[in-house]
């Protein structure tokens, strides 16, 4: 994400050496972004993914503006469904790539009373009580696909922790209800016992069926026990929304005793009986090319595509704006002088714009100011959905950003056991960098053209169109800059892309 | 809109005697809706829409529910473009037909600067100060047509104000800013003067041109003054945005001075220079059938598809659930004997569902609650936009429904000119009644079978067309009650439909 944090400079936490202390950065700029300034030791070290399994040469090699490698899997490294990968650093607008990505293949098990008030504590890597409970990690349960990229801002901490720990959080939290799982056709139950079991209200006493069906019409005490029907994939898109917001609370949580800076934007897909849950919060995209056809699984989230909602949590809690900024849009900053004239504006009721006459309380900033890539939440951070950003503040003051961030994805979910795939149907999941200078539609082209010149065979194909994407997004280095084929500007930002086989397994290595 | 509101007995407000005075009714009940108890006289009174011209037996006569009669425009009364119009009273929920229609052809003219300060009081029947400045209607200025249909509830007071006034706001409004329609292609000024001509920020003195825009890039001062681009159609669509927001308020104020009964759902379509705006509030629809393709003209608002909205506000201002209701939703209530189990629940930021513990503050009734028609607002209404219902309270209670309730409109725009339309071409509106019982493909196809049977230049075919659809949806009268042709319930709600040929006028009318 380029210059998502006004007058932020990249903070190095951890240093790019795998464990290493992190290091203090003093600012000149006295920006209100988040640093290691606290003297807490680092949550997670600054690194790549690891199933890149980079030696420290070559993260250290990752991290080279002026060449901006293309970092990709191995080949003969192996990511489930022969997922593709590749990434590639910034052209300098932060020292370290700020991106995170992860591919994990989980089982949901079901868990037990005990193991259901200590498994935080393990997964998460929480220490409570200074005890660490580990869990020996084997293969039964439910296979739980799980794929995510994170795109950091103003540090990398959030994204590297939200690397870690998100799948697992949506692992714990689908163990709680994975007996509910066994027959996926039948509803879940409204409610359960403090044990987890189905708990179903009694009928009441002394009436017959008969007389009790009648009476679910007329008596408004019946009436009162109508349930609505609640589907497993409703459950599951809920347990994933909770799941981000849970991650959320941790990174707020740990923040008491580590260094965890910035925030980031998360996209993550899960796979799970069948189905893929797309889970979007911030600007990364994910769209499906199926035999030549786009789908898109996921909306971005903007100061343009979100000006309502946070228009309307400024205007209903205008303490929040700390009388430095109005909830209402105008095309352009308004000058003294022109009190009261009348100006375009828009509130968050409107899409349209009317003419107001200018009152002395327009003359504050606009909650949201800047068109595209440049559209700003109170002249600061450009995404308004993510994890992290806890201490973000505007610039210069005591206000908090955070209220106008939402961490709540958007889900949308694809039937993938209802239709056919073939080897060249994919879910291409990417930051905005490979978005912001590439189209749906060229990127789409771009995937089924390559692929359709790969053998199906060769397990590399996916990575390499992930490179082949990136290189597209990124360009090549001419004396004006990183240039398109085209002579327009390449993206100068950290970009991340998998390409994911909707075919899943391949048959010579379904385990996978 | 049938049992819109719980426990809402139909007032009559002014009675059907036009002109006449209000009764009072008293009802046992006790409920919390509006009526004429405030011993106000009615704003205006009870009437159908002045283009049927029913005489008092005719109005007498479409209020009788035993035989549901189908009132259509008459042979020889002329809507603009030949609109064909019907509309049929309720089955017995309300005693009179809380639906009501405009259909206007008017003219937007430059608002002088006295005008400007006097047009609301002339038009809108405010009596401030005892006068009333009367302005002479004639046919010059641009062409605005207008279509309303306005689904009342809780008494009709609402809905006939809103049909009598809405159409004059929209258009004193657009006259303030006509003097900008004059090059349609250009985008208005952002600041405009007092007088309401065009105000340009003065350019920094001392610099040269291609110095300020060097400038604009890299000095904040210039970066400052930036100005968005705003469309005439964004204008125009806020412009109608806003004049619902002042039909609202319009109502509130002068329920001081008269008897304004209910709410209402406000469906409006606007045609202006070559665009049809569309703008809903509510659970009426719009779509335009163009050569067999259906294109959806606006969403409908109920408490199922705004819950998000609604839970949101009750979460950020818990003040207004009146310690009474949660905002969290459960697919059912809740027993005291279940504090301590998990159920079911979802809030504002979630789509899907997840277990959570249940405390003593989830006993409390959810906000949002139901399914379907039969969904809720507090219990209490199953719309959440529209206009008035300023005094509508929970049942019981001192807890306002209003702050939940929306006045303003979702706006879409069809490009009018932009297509070629045969005479089978139509936008169809109607009020709630009209869809519960029919899909739009089934609207669409009997409109279309309908009017490729009819002669082209038969000036009632849209009118015929409205009152084929009409039937489809009341059905008719058996023994069970009404019922389709299927044997299906038809629908017991007031039903309203416009039929708009996109053609626009017929070549014989050209004037209108």
């Amino acid at each position: 994400m380029i210059s998502k944090v006004k007058n932020a400079m990249s903070t190095l936490v951890g240093g790019i050496v795998p464990h290493g202390h992190h290091h203090h950065h003093q600012h000149g700029s006295g920006a209100a972004h988040n640093c290691a300034a606290d003297g807490l030791p680092p949550r997670f070290p600054y690194t790549r993914p690891e199933f890149l399994e980079l030696t420290p040469e070559l993260l250290q090699y990752s991290t080279e503006h002026a060449s901006r490698p293309v970092i990709a899997l191995k080949r003969d490294a192996r990511l489930p469904w022969r997922t593709g990968y590749a990434e590639v650093i910034n052209a300098g607008k932060s020292m370290l790539n700020e991106d995170q990505a992860s591919c994990e293949l989980l089982y949901v098990k079901k868990t037990t009373g005990k193991q259901r008030t200590s498994v935080l504590l393990d997964d998460s890597g929480v220490r409570l009580r200074n005890v660490v409970i580990c869990f020996l990690q084997d293969n039964t349960g439910i296979p739980l696909h799980f794929w995510g990229v994170f795109d950091g801002h103003a540090g990398s901490g959030a994204a590297i922790m939200a690397s870690k720990l998100l799948h697992r959080l949506i692992r714990d939290r689908l163990g709680d209800v994975a007996h509910l799982f066994e027959n996926p056709s039948a509803a879940p139950p409204i409610c359960l016992t403090k044990n987890g079991s189905p708990y179903q209200v009694e009928a009441k006493k002394g009436a017959t069926q008969d007389a009790d069906d009648q009476e679910c019409i007329n008596d408004p005490v019946a009436h009162f026990h109508m349930e609505k029907v609640v589907s497993l994939e409703s459950l599951i898109t809920g347990i994933i929304e909770n799941a981000f917001k849970q991650m959320d609370d941790l990174i707020e949580k740990e923040k008491a005793s580590y260094s965890i800076s910035g925030g980031c934007c998360a996209l993550a897909a899960v796979h799970l009986m069948g189905k893929l849950y797309v889970a979007n919060a911030g600007d990364s995209r994910a769209i499906i090319v199926r035999n030549n056809e786009i789908i898109p699984m996921s909306s971005e989230f903007t100061p343009e595509t979100e000006r309502q909602r946070l228009q309307y949590l400024g205007f209903l809690k205008p303490e929040l704006l700390g009388n430095e900024f109005t909830h209402i849009e105008f095309p352009r900053r308004i000058q003294h002088k022109e009190l009261g004239k009348k100006m375009l504006f828009r509130d968050h009721t409107m899409t349209g714009w009317a003419y107001k006459t200018i009152v002395e309380d327009d003359l504050k900033f606009p909650l949201i100011y800047g068109e595209g890539k440049k559209a700003r939440v109170m002249a600061t951070i450009g995404v308004t959905r993510g994890l992290g950003d806890h201490d973000l503040k505007v610039y210069n003051s005591n206000i908090h950003i955070k209220p106008f961030l939402s961490c709540c994805p958007e889900v949308k979910v694809y039937e993938l056991a209802g239709h056919k795939h073939g080897p060249d149907d994919v879910l291409i999941m990417g930051t905005d960098g490979l978005w912001d200078v590439t189209t749906d539609k060229d990127v789409a082209e771009a995937v089924t053209s390559f692929l359709s010149c790969c053998d199906p065979n060769d397990p590399m194909r996916y990575t390499l169109a992930a490179q082949e994407l990136l290189m597209r997004s990124r360009g090549v280095l001419k004396e004006r800059g990183w240039r398109l084929p085209n002579e327009r500007l390449g993206s100068g930002d950290d970009i991340t892309v998998f390409v994911i086989p909707l075919a899943g397994p391949h048959p010579a290595e379904a385990h996978i």
